[in-house]
């Protein structure tokens, strides 16, 4: 009887194990979804930042004459982007994707479960960060609408559509990408090489700005207003990668750290890769070409700071950090007028980065069938980015101008089509030297 | 026996389930009040930052000869009004309020428990934003002793006292507002609205800037000095919502996520429709006017953004963007002079934004009487914000003036109030040309 | 044999209970270690972040023909002493410490569990802190390449040292200052006085700026380019004060709270005093000072925040914004040219606030022995910082040169050394007016 009574008295002990237990946890330990909804929260936020970070560094790098029209392209970039992917993008990236090529459901999402609206907070920044890339390349001559159009075509459907296929699935089914087994974490070729590729597109079609190049097609150097914003938009942008990269976890997870050291070293070994460059060349270590740098070391790292360890991120950083030196002559070499060089940092540095996730995954290092993979991801991106972009801008171009007249150029953008100077105090009109096609 | 036996045997293992699973707990399992606190910290952090944005903002709209009088306004308010809100004001809006009108403990809190310290450090913040709402309106011609006068009022009493009948009870007893069942998740009203309110009061006394307004009444134009400035404030505003509104949960919680998307929704939604309105009435969008727009969506959606349905927020946004557009419109012909439209985007859109939030209210949308209550605390704001700001902004510029002489503001406030210069090297001196009014 | 049946139904239950209690752990709540990585990660993003604040501030005081310079200093710090972080300082500052003076572990570190990375992370953003308050004291008239000599020397051998004695201990050992009870929880010793000596020794080596000081001495005012950009880089320090002194935990604690509170209202009690003494002597309140000064209440804060009441964090900071104001008049006295007075601020308000951190540890107050140590902390630190920044300086002098040449002061560094200038458009060449030695 005792043995029974002691069994009934630890029966009683039990009952309030299993409900204290729970109780318990309500009352005193985090529930995991929400540290995870923070997470993202404060993430996707960074990503946000980094549109301040894009438009600034762009700003500055064009003429004060233009000041207004890079700030407002970017701003809108935002705006309109994210009432577009809310709409149609989401969908037709992370919707059902039964074929493995495009979602079909969450368009215009009006009810779903929390972590939903918290998953597409964070890719919603993704989308805007693609289109935005696109804007430094085209600036200073770039009709302002026909701009919007395009970057509407590049978050409504280039960049999600592209996306589904290697990110996909978060409403059942995968991409086919994903399915094949490519390595991009944060977005080096969904992201960056996406956006570079339009932005290459894009200047294709519009050419040169007027007075870039001299007759007999020697560069002209044309710069930046105001260096002050381009050095504080790159430590911006640097700021936001921490929840561009971080947050691709998408959960709080202590993985997170290696994720970031990754990051932050990629970033700085393509700064100072960029600057040991110059020193062994004998040229001047310019600030532009050294923010350029380290976005590049960033832009590269970001598909493989997952799954690399350290050393190879410094290694990764250093390389881009070269092709971020090199690409832009490159370019100007083929007569191309990046104003910011944005295909060199986002379209070549994420190629090398997409590559070096495969060619240093950890544990699989120099497994030829990944890097096989690897090259298709880049290859397809290569196809349809700069594909779809060329067909979008060519037909803008057909339909309604995609390039401002040669007058509105030269008297500045901002005055011509915004009505708007930057600096009306400290700028001259460039209206009264009509003959001038560079200032 | 055996089953004596075996019995003993559970019991043990029940014994170590009940002293393994809190030990693991403390062990391994994040504490809720450890999570609330990080978040509440980070939030406060991007509630803060807004004061830079505001800085940037306001101080990018005015002339460069009061740059520094327009940013030193902001960065005093926070500094001044840190220290008012510990001493009285944190106590006035959160202490124990027996009657509802007012809090009566928590005055210069020097012992609390840890959450306390949070709590404060978030509405700190919140404080410092609606004091700093007034600065941009009345920038330019305002005596800076006399702001600094002003800016603590608003801090100590006008902004906790309403505070806490819409928001009081932490300390115990509830605001009377909050007891209606008043809707501001945020602060739409109590924060922006009272802000806006208080504007209206000084630039009502404070007159509008010499030659703002020809002999005839006719608007002249004052353009900004720095729109650079002005896009990266609108950014960081932005940024800084995150936690303005992901944070007014007061703890992590999965309902951010939607939280912030309606937020996003609501900013993307104001600078479009207000670009749409412009591109429909054959005017240029102006940069000016889609920042502004975009902060008048993020003010309304601050009120309901935890009770409404995302496409409500895009309405909410997309409405608030006309509003932002019109409003100026509408006080400058009133010869009201408000250097970067603060009334209009943090009166109104607040006003809007409230009544939005009784209209979209998930699962109750369209409740007579919730509208009811929502119109008591809008008008209940305007008739204590306006009233006591018009009464405080009277009582000084009877007892010290609150208005800079002529010559002074001809001259610029930087160089004859703060012996300094925003940009000495690229300004002239204005006090060459007396009898210019304008420059 | 009911009771036996019964006992067999509770130990169903409670083998279902020991199963499931940890599986619904693992399923739905968080775990600390990836709460605190994400709490590490977003502090070091914003102590990453204080780096372009410091490049603002700096950048903003110096005149527009060395803004490249200065922004350029501040961001090869971050990259060049990130990597040297990783291969060197973090071994000395945190590896294993049998001796208490240096670590010797950790070195290069390629492959470590989760949170070694997540530290390393934090670790190495206050690495660069405390070297980039070198730069703005030494701004625009050092060698670019000496100057990046001496960086180095700083982020890897400099401050880990010290650090090691203060702080080290984390791979095993603890360091000697450590072991005497040394307070310093986030660095006014450690980061910011170390910066500031090593600072104060560069300006001695150095010399004045040319035209600093006239013929007889007398002080000549040498104003900044761009106030706005030395706001905006205030309101970012403080914005990533939050990180520096919250982050400081090292996990995701109730705590924060007060530290934050202490953290800002010495920021707040900084720029009131500084702001009430000009009033008081009769001075105009300068907007370059008044930044100057709640930097200076943040540094003082920086040690006891933690363990000090806010009421006494008031009174830091307050103090600390008299030194502030009163620091570079004495420097100026000794006919030391510091930019930005960087002196005052980190090292001067960084002893006040160690001390501080020990005549206010809350629960035993104006305790000798706490005082006596703190003040060996502060003494050590300023042999070793001044010290061996002397020798680095001077041997840096006497092998490639230190100081530019004085034509190239003259036309600004931006141009004689970097090959491009801040402002292109609004800035004149120097180089017409070779016999004015200040603009």
């Amino acid at each position: 009887m005792l043995s029974l009574w002691l069994t009934h008295r630890w029966r009683w002990l039990l009952v309030c194990a299993l409900i204290s237990s729970p109780a318990l946890a309500a009352d005193t330990t985090a529930s995991k979804s929400a540290v995870d909804t923070i997470w993202l929260a404060i993430s996707a936020g960074l990503v946000f930042f980094m549109q301040a970070g894009f438009a600034l560094l762009e700003g500055g790098m064009a003429r004060s004459k233009n000041a207004v029209n890079v700030l407002m392209k970017n701003y809108m970039d935002v705006c309109v982007g994210g009432i577009l992917f809310w709409l149609v993008g989401f969908g037709l990236m992370f919707g059902n994707n039964p074929s493995g090529w495009f979602g079909t459901s969450y368009f215009a999402l009006s009810s779903a479960p929390p972590w939903d609206w918290t998953f597409m907070l964070f890719q919603m920044m993704f989308a805007a960060t693609a289109t935005t890339i696109v804007s430094g390349a085209m600036a200073e001559r770039v009709h302002f609408s026909a701009y919007l159009i395009g970057a509407c075509v590049i978050s409504g459907l280039i960049y999600p559509i592209f996306g589904s296929w290697a990110w996909g699935g978060y409403g059942g089914g995968d991409g086919w990408l994903k399915a094949l087994g490519f390595v991009d974490f944060a977005g080096s070729t969904v992201v960056h090489s996406i956006g570079g590729w339009c932005a290459l597109a894009g200047i294709m079609v519009l050419g040169p700005r007027l007075g870039r190049f001299g007759p007999n097609g020697e560069l002209r150097p044309v710069p930046g207003h105001n260096l002050s914003l381009v050095v504080l938009g790159g430590f911006i942008l640097w700021f936001g990668w921490i929840g561009f990269n971080g947050g691709s976890t998408l959960a709080a997870d202590v993985s997170i750290g290696k994720i970031l050291i990754n990051t932050h070293l990629g970033a700085c070994a393509g700064a100072t890769s960029a600057a040991l460059l110059s020193v062994f060349l004998g040229r001047p270590i310019l600030m532009t070409a050294t923010v350029n740098a380290s976005i590049g070391g960033l832009v590269a790292i970001t598909a493989g700071c997952a799954t690399m360890e350290p050393p190879y991120a410094v290694l990764t950083g250093a390389v881009a950090g070269i092709i971020a030196t090199i690409g832009p002559a490159i370019l100007t070499r083929m007569r191309l007028d990046d104003v910011v060089d944005a295909v060199s940092v986002h379209a070549f540095c994420g190629v090398w980065g997409t590559l070096a996730a495969g060619l240093f995954y950890s544990g699989d290092m120099f497994n030829t069938y990944r890097i096989m993979i690897q090259a298709i991801g880049i290859a397809t991106a290569f196809i349809w980015g700069f594909g779809t972009a060329s067909i979008t801008y060519l037909l803008l171009a057909r339909i309604m101008g995609i390039r401002s007249n040669a007058i509105h150029e030269q008297r500045g953008l901002d005055l011509t089509e915004h009505n708007e100077m930057g600096y009306p105090e400290f700028q001259q009109l460039h209206a009264f030297n009509p003959d001038g096609l560079n200032r």
